[in-house]
């Protein structure tokens, strides 16, 4: 039996919390989207508020990304302005290009002269693979596509569905596109966005439902949806998944406004990673680049001593535990926008949206 | 005492070998050099024959890279097309685009979809600090510098020294730059790139010759290039290794025509930061972002029996010998390449190259 008291229910989603990234503060979110007879891509930017500092996991089998090496915790830098999330494969790493132009021109970034816009913003981004499915191979996001997502970020509303980095996505014979989902575990905030382009698919063929459900106020499908269903998955999952040239991936960002280390951020995006397994089946295969970013927002101690106190961080039970509860928040966060990214996109006439299948399941669900 | 029939000595340079990675077979290299009042950077690109393989391995505390996870050995693209070394710190990395564009007008590149051009090129990317060098920060490599340095490439003939990606660059208070060297060992050629821009120096003060001189003809310095050499390095060494805000890095490949597993690769990259830590005093500082590339051409293999023996490779005694002597090679190439490109730098009225401090030491040595 599902817990609804502990999910920010996303019918609440008029007010804070909204059950997306947006409830982690200071977090602005914005999309570039173009879809047209020859386009379908588009951008996805997280600008992150002063002193967010992250780390990355990295599990796919083939990975489009930038500006992950500097996140390992051995490494120096560790603060992180903002996140690209795009379309285009390699080619849409061109898009963070234009989110550095743009924190440039707000002297956002790494302080490096003597200057105040001496700064080099540090943007790390991934990319999921949809080249071409707008039609035209060479119709892909590029810098402009970068600096229109960041110039449209904003803290109040997130679109969810088919739109931004999530425009050209497919997931499993479906349409793909971005979910987000948050959680508030013991007074922190844990928040995931997720844009889902996986080979596998986040709905079980048998139940026509997702596989990951907990906290959805999903409907029993009809049976005739459920048929209907299971037809299209027999149709669409065998060539999908066998094809060598098939490039798919799921890309994201965990958030938290706890007060993480660096190296706390990457466990933070590597158990990300099992809310992806939970999502989506098979996940992490040869022609996945699953990437998820994690980010803390440094806000908030993860116990209720005041910071600075004199007791090790690392001895501190309590710390530990409630880490470890923002840990399993996170699964769970970033398996429900896995879910929500698919449930939540718009079908195409070549490309079926899940409510176009099972429009049963999703009776009074908030769509968008 | 060093035999000097092991090193393609560089004063062969006219024909082959060139003691350059040249004379690795397919490799092309091109320079896209911006020098003048306003500017001081540039864009190196390695164009590589089909069928070559790649590793890395980042050690650098702030490292500037792209697409440097899918060279990890668990991940599946194998394949690289092309290296892009940079100028522009984070900025600079959008020289890749350039580079992916050129590759793109030639269909090269992984093959995506039913159409011959639709491809995706392959360009792991590394830059170097070198932001306002020049006296305007906003004078860096963008996607123009790589499609200008990918077009220019050649396999003729390399520049090194003040040149191409290492025109910004700074090494221990002197001029840093591009150097490049080789080996053949037991008929396979060993050969690296590196860009020269670190925190460290290549220089020893109390000799005023380089750390690592193995296979390099100089002179004795006489007492007075000693005395100016030291007098300098005093006056520079001590606020430049110890400013928060110093970002300084050595990055390049080094590649084999030996064939090599990706796996391989990347250990082919792990010794070769050896030569690195051989040339540069002191190396893989929090404040550097030393990366190196390993590649392989897959042309050659690492033993004398046929392809396709039935031999487990990696049981293969006299493989596994050849193997060690590839990866020794790889760090004295590297820590040579090291060495030459601070040693061909030309020097600046701002900032004093090593032939102006210590000519003597100089006297016959084929500078470019």
């Amino acid at each position: 039996m599902v817990d609804l008291r502990r999910w920010n229910v996303p019918t609440l989603a008029k007010s804070w919390p909204q059950g997306t990234l947006l409830d982690c503060p200071g977090i602005r979110i914005g999309h570039h989207t173009r879809e047209s007879s020859t386009w379908r891509t588009g951008t996805t930017v997280v600008l992150l508020p002063p002193g967010a500092i992250g780390g990355v996991d990295v599990r796919g089998g083939a990975p489009g990304t930038r500006e992950t090496e500097l996140l390992r915790p051995d490494n120096m830098m560790d603060r992180i302005d903002a996140i690209c999330l795009s379309g285009g494969s390699a080619y849409g790493l061109s898009a963070a290009d234009g989110v550095m132009r743009f924190l440039e021109s707000k002297s956002i970034g790494f302080p490096v002269g003597r200057q105040d816009g001496w700064v080099v913003p540090i943007v790390p981004a991934a990319v999921i693979f949809d080249l071409g499915r707008g039609g035209r191979f060479d119709h892909r996001p590029d810098a402009e596509f970068g600096w229109r997502a960041a110039r449209a970020a904003n803290d109040r509303s997130l679109r969810q569905g088919s739109v931004g980095g999530g425009t050209g996505a497919r997931a499993g014979g479906l349409r793909g596109g971005i979910g987000s989902a948050s959680r508030v575990v013991r007074g922190t905030t844990v928040a995931a966005l997720a844009v889902v382009n996986s080979v596998g698919s986040v709905i079980d063929p048998d139940s026509a439902l997702p596989w990951f459900t907990d906290g959805l106020e999903l409907q029993a499908p009809t049976a005739r949806d459920r048929d209907r269903f299971r037809r299209h998955f027999e149709d669409v999952s065998r060539p999908l998944i066998s094809s060598a040239t098939s490039l798919n991936t799921t890309i994201g960002l965990v958030a938290t406004d706890g007060i993480l280390t660096k190296a706390e951020c990457q466990k933070l995006a590597a158990v990300s990673h099992d809310g992806l397994a939970r999502a989506i089946r098979p996940a992490h295969s040869m022609n996945d680049g699953d990437t998820i970013f994690g980010v803390s927002l440094s806000r908030r101690p993860l116990n209720d001593r005041p910071i600075g106190s004199s007791a090790s961080l690392l001895d501190d039970e309590s710390r530990t535990s409630l880490f470890n509860d923002v840990l399993e928040a996170a699964a769970d966060v970033f398996a429900r926008a896995c879910t929500l990214a698919v449930l939540r996109a718009s079908g195409l006439p070549s490309l079926p949206g899940y409510r176009d299948l099972v429009p049963s399941a999703l009776r009074g669900f908030p769509l968008n």
